[in-house]
């Protein structure tokens, strides 16, 4: 088992989140960048890490984590002092929990048919049909977090929380999604503000040098 | 606000996890039944309750919470003494979440492609395409199941959890799905053991009556 944590990435990938959850918690951990285009998500030293092939990986001194919701639910209760989660109370802890969940199972969903729709169909025509609904689904899911999730400045309204680099993340692919920012200014607004962050600087400055 | 719990469900959904798990958790909770067939979780009085139209949704006396993944754990906070989820190991509880993150994103979401493709594509033909694949992607999530994820006897070894009617909720729909449930012993001998709780037997018996 690992001493360090060590954070496993690829660019322009919904792996950004946790990689900017690590910077807030100021966490020490080693970074690990995978090519998709050469596939090295996909050759054996990373599957032994994640067979499932996917991005982030986070190994820990107790054992590999995969998916985003719980990469960030671990980062922000092994650096409760980063308080990047709501402590204390269940509802709002699984308010947290269902912004993430929703960004995992509807938002990337929705984004992920306009680049990775073979994994869901083999026929071209359908991929091409897939790839045409993408501003709708990413649209509504943006509407929804407009009305429903985004309280401001932040996610969770006053704290800043593990909710915040998720949705950034994802925010920063509205234009290739086919949405227009004006149509929803507090997911735009939080995007900006988010961009000027020092940790989130420094993430993506670390993903893209 | 609701001093009650109130949970909204529909037969043969997803949400029949988290009414298990209010059963395990022996809660006091109402169950609201809507069809589905009839549009009722696209009408009024359920939208005001969850804008999405989906189920499941529990009002709680805090608020409304939403996505199964986050119904589960904040049953499992909230009734801490039913032991439904790891408590005091931060990899652990992540592990927990990293399960049902899955089980939402790819599980779910590769399920949902056989009945729900209208939610991506406009398409007949691109339906039919996306229907023809359902039983690899979602066999191909059984495997990772079976091969990673299901210690047994439960999903997090001895240790019974709401990830537990999380998996027998999907592993119900293998053969509707297209998956031969003798491929995966491991997922089977659970959904068999499941089957026979009490918990799962009068939650199955209150929806079905």
């Amino acid at each position: 088992m690992n001493e360090r944590l060590e954070f496993y990435y690829a660019q322009d990938t919904c792996s950004l989140a946790s990689h900017i959850a690590l910077e807030d918690a100021d966490a020490s951990y080693d970074l690990h960048r995978l090519s998709i285009d050469q596939g090295e998500h996909n050759t054996g030293p990373y599957l032994d890490i994640n067979p499932k092939g996917r991005v982030p990986a986070l190994v820990t001194p107790s054992g590999v984590l995969t998916e985003t919701p719980a990469i960030l639910v671990y980062i922000s209760q092994l650096f409760p002092e980063a308080q990047l989660a709501p402590a204390g109370d269940p509802y709002q802890f699984a308010r947290l929990q269902e912004f993430t969940s929703f960004m995992a199972s509807t938002l990337h969903v929705g984004h992920a048919h306009r680049m990775r729709g073979h994994r869901w169909v083999d026929d071209e025509l359908a991929i091409a049909a897939m790839q045409r609904k993408v501003p709708v689904t990413v649209a509504a899911a943006y509407a929804h977090i407009e009305d429903y999730y985004l309280n401001g400045p932040f996610v969770l309204g006053q704290q800043y929380s593990v909710a915040d680099p998720y949705l950034f993340t994802f925010a920063q692919w509205m234009e290739p999604d086919g949405v227009n920012p004006i149509q929803f200014p507090r997911v735009s607004e939080h995007r900006e503000m988010m961009a000027q962050r020092p940790t989130v600087r420094r993430s993506l400055e670390a993903e893209f040098t």
